[in-house]
């Protein structure tokens, strides 16, 4: 027996997979019209140009065996093989290995935010190169090898960019990853330093995917997968473990609100599947949940669509602090605009220097120091809860995505010593910071 | 029943512990003379000024229960509170709860070191503010809660002062670090940005030092925990942890050979410490492991005195890219020593050039980006065999004690874009990076 993923009630038919084996995964769906076709590294439907998703024949039946396998699991996201687009022999396989990061209790923060229910800070700067990149890369690193590429690729603003060249490193991957040819140095040394090639051009991010999209279409891009084009379908699926994680450590129930940024707007309609599909199997009880998206108002596309009551997200051209959410023409932004509205959810942008003075906040009160996409989620919670849209006495999840180590810009102009002083007592005296 | 902490063979009598509990703590005794004294926040033996450590009563009598009890614990350095000196109930306390990162079966790095064994790598960068620091700013803070103090305070050339702000933020405490006034702006931000006092001072970090020393003597440093002078007994202890870790990780076994950072020499010590108390509880089965230690060229005292046969460590001026072990008078140096020639292995040190080359060939083989800490471990394990002084055919474990996001510098200048190219396929093609 089986269940069918959410938002596919078609039968599937097993010689979809005949070829290719990534576990429950059993054949391509267009989110759009519906088209199935045979899992390969395509990421548009040939009938509509629609996204294609994973169609899944996910486990059923037995809620309480599966929870239990899972929890005897690895201590990363390979716990969840068999809701996710991967061999079952997965976790054998050389991975870094991102997920199952903290959920942590934020006490401090909801005393300050006035929220009465419980506040959690889902942290994902503990992944191995410190975004929830590694988890999307992780899958892609997988349908990689079922399809037998041999170097793995990515357009890139910096931290796909070390995402992809750590997974393909310790996975046996060359690698060759593209960014625009100016980034700031911390970010070309990280996505330089895993030892694949890293190549810059001259252009901006746009120029930067143009590119990459012709190298797919030719010769020179042949046996490349490019994680975030034509392995677009599996990449997003790595942002549904967020999902299972956070039920997970909620003690297998689901959040009444979770609060997450959107830059494509994928990892929201991916955690979206994800609370759905546990719902599905059984593995948590259905009720109603929230979900709530973030974006700066620098790039606020999405949520100024919300405000208006439209349905089309209107493209605009970024200019905010939080440069990893920076995507002016969201691919996903109508999906995340049917959802916040279908959950009874919301979605609300802030200003750079209310993102500064959340990541502030944060570190503060739970000493998780976020980048700046942390500060936008954290920002938006705030102004969430002072509107009466997100109610402060459930249980409420807010998204950590990254690290701030990676966006020191954003907080050094405020960030810095609360004294000079000599080597000695009373030149510390006089700074009067004795307790 | 009980058994005595490997050092200490006294009996001990449960009255010295009377007013504060820190769980199997109940004394602080001398590593020099043996003198023994209450819990308290003191570091030095009144009898003969040798450095205090703490005196357990550690559980007994069923190691299979034990094992089974921190198993079942949580996943951070808390599963090992029956032998640490914090209260039982520690998990529940608010803490950046660190430890249990990721023991790394690094066999791509084998093969290029020629490792037959199996290879791995302690991968401390994912702890919360990504170095082994936070261990032993967690188990400081616990000492510090039981002896009353209300502000958190410690000299430090960056990493430490990070941890102790994020720490004192969560935990609750107020907090008040001492750095050099000239550090990188990276680490300055990092060290403020959890929003207690930083203090720059106008001279280095023997003067940072000296002027903390001062302090804990005036009244003006009433109440403060500084957690490497005088919560420093209870602070070292947080490094057992990565013992621990290591041989639950291994399956409950001994690693054969064990590559260790040596800054203050302190880690180096408390990590054979943890490994002689698991083998007396009856955790791990008893038979030889060797220790061997690493330094950077450029501040290599202890390297120096071993190679010598000297028993005493002559100070030295440092100088090399690994700051974070830059320390030239290294206070466990001696027992350094004793620890490498009783258990068989090494002390040894690379240059700044393969510290550099080791950061890459690990990130190349593995995915792990790590400091130039890490970078001196990785080096000397690859010196150490060239030199037949590591036995490729056994197991063994290298420590990489922090991130490589914390010291971009040393890598920047050799580390960059393979190509800079226009955003067309001819362009690429010239470049002569297509598979």
């Amino acid at each position: 027996m089986a269940v069918q993923a959410a938002e596919q009630q078609d039968t599937v038919s097993p010689q979809d997979n005949a070829t290719v084996d990534l576990g429950p995964a059993v054949a391509l769906s267009c989110r759009e019209c519906g088209e199935r076709i045979p899992l390969g590294p395509v990421f548009a439907c040939e009938a509509c140009f629609g996204p294609l998703e994973i169609a899944y024949d996910l486990p059923s039946g037995d809620p309480e065996g599966l929870r239990k396998q899972i929890e005897a699991g690895p201590d990363n996201i390979w716990r969840y093989a068999p809701l996710l687009p991967v061999p079952a022999d997965v976790a054998s396989k050389p991975s870094i290995n991102p997920g199952f990061t903290k959920l942590v209790k934020a006490d401090n923060l909801a005393r300050e935010l006035g929220i009465t229910g419980s506040l959690h800070i889902k942290d994902d700067s503990g992944n191995p190169t410190h975004s929830f990149k590694d988890r999307v890369v992780a899958i892609a690193v997988e349908a990689a090898r079922a399809f037998g590429f041999t170097t793995l690729s990515c357009s890139s603003t910096g931290n796909l960019a070390g995402a992809v060249g750590a997974a393909a490193a310790r996975a046996g991957f060359r690698s060759c990853v593209f960014i625009p040819h100016d980034l700031e140095q911390g970010k070309v040394v990280m996505a330089a330093v895993y030892g694949g090639d890293l190549v810059g051009i001259e252009g901006n991010y746009d120029d930067v995917n143009r590119f990459c999209s012709e190298l797919i279409g030719d010769p020179l891009g042949e046996g490349w997968g490019f994680v975030n084009v034509n392995l677009r379908p599996y990449y997003g699926e790595g942002s549904k473990t967020l999902a299972y994680e956070i039920c997970e450590q909620l003690g297998w129930e689901l959040p009444d609100q979770i609060v997450i940024p959107i830059a494509s707007g994928s990892q929201l309609t991916k955690i979206d599947k994800g609370l759905k599909e546990l719902i599905r199997i059984g593995l948590v009880e259905d009720r109603p949940y929230k979900i709530f998206g973030a974006q700066a108002e620098g790039c606020s596309p999405v949520s100024r669509a919300f405000k208006d009551g439209h349905d089309v997200v209107r493209p605009v051209r970024p200019d905010t602090i939080a440069k990893s959410l920076a995507i002016g023409n969201p691919a996903d932004g109508p999906y995340v605009l049917d959802i916040a509205r279908r959950t009874g959810g919301a979605v609300e942008d802030v200003n750079d220097e209310q993102v500064v003075d959340a990541i502030k906040l944060l570190a503060r009160t739970e000493g998780i120091f976020a980048e700046t996409a942390g500060g936008v989620t954290v920002g938006v919670t705030k102004k969430l809860i002072e509107e009466g849209k997100l109610d402060p006495s459930l249980t409420t999840v807010v998204l950590n995505t990254g690290d701030g180590l990676k966006t020191l810009d954003a907080v050094a102009p405020t960030t810095g010593p609360s004294a000079i002083i000599r080597p000695n007592l009373d030149s510390f005296r006089e700074a009067g910071l004795a307790s």
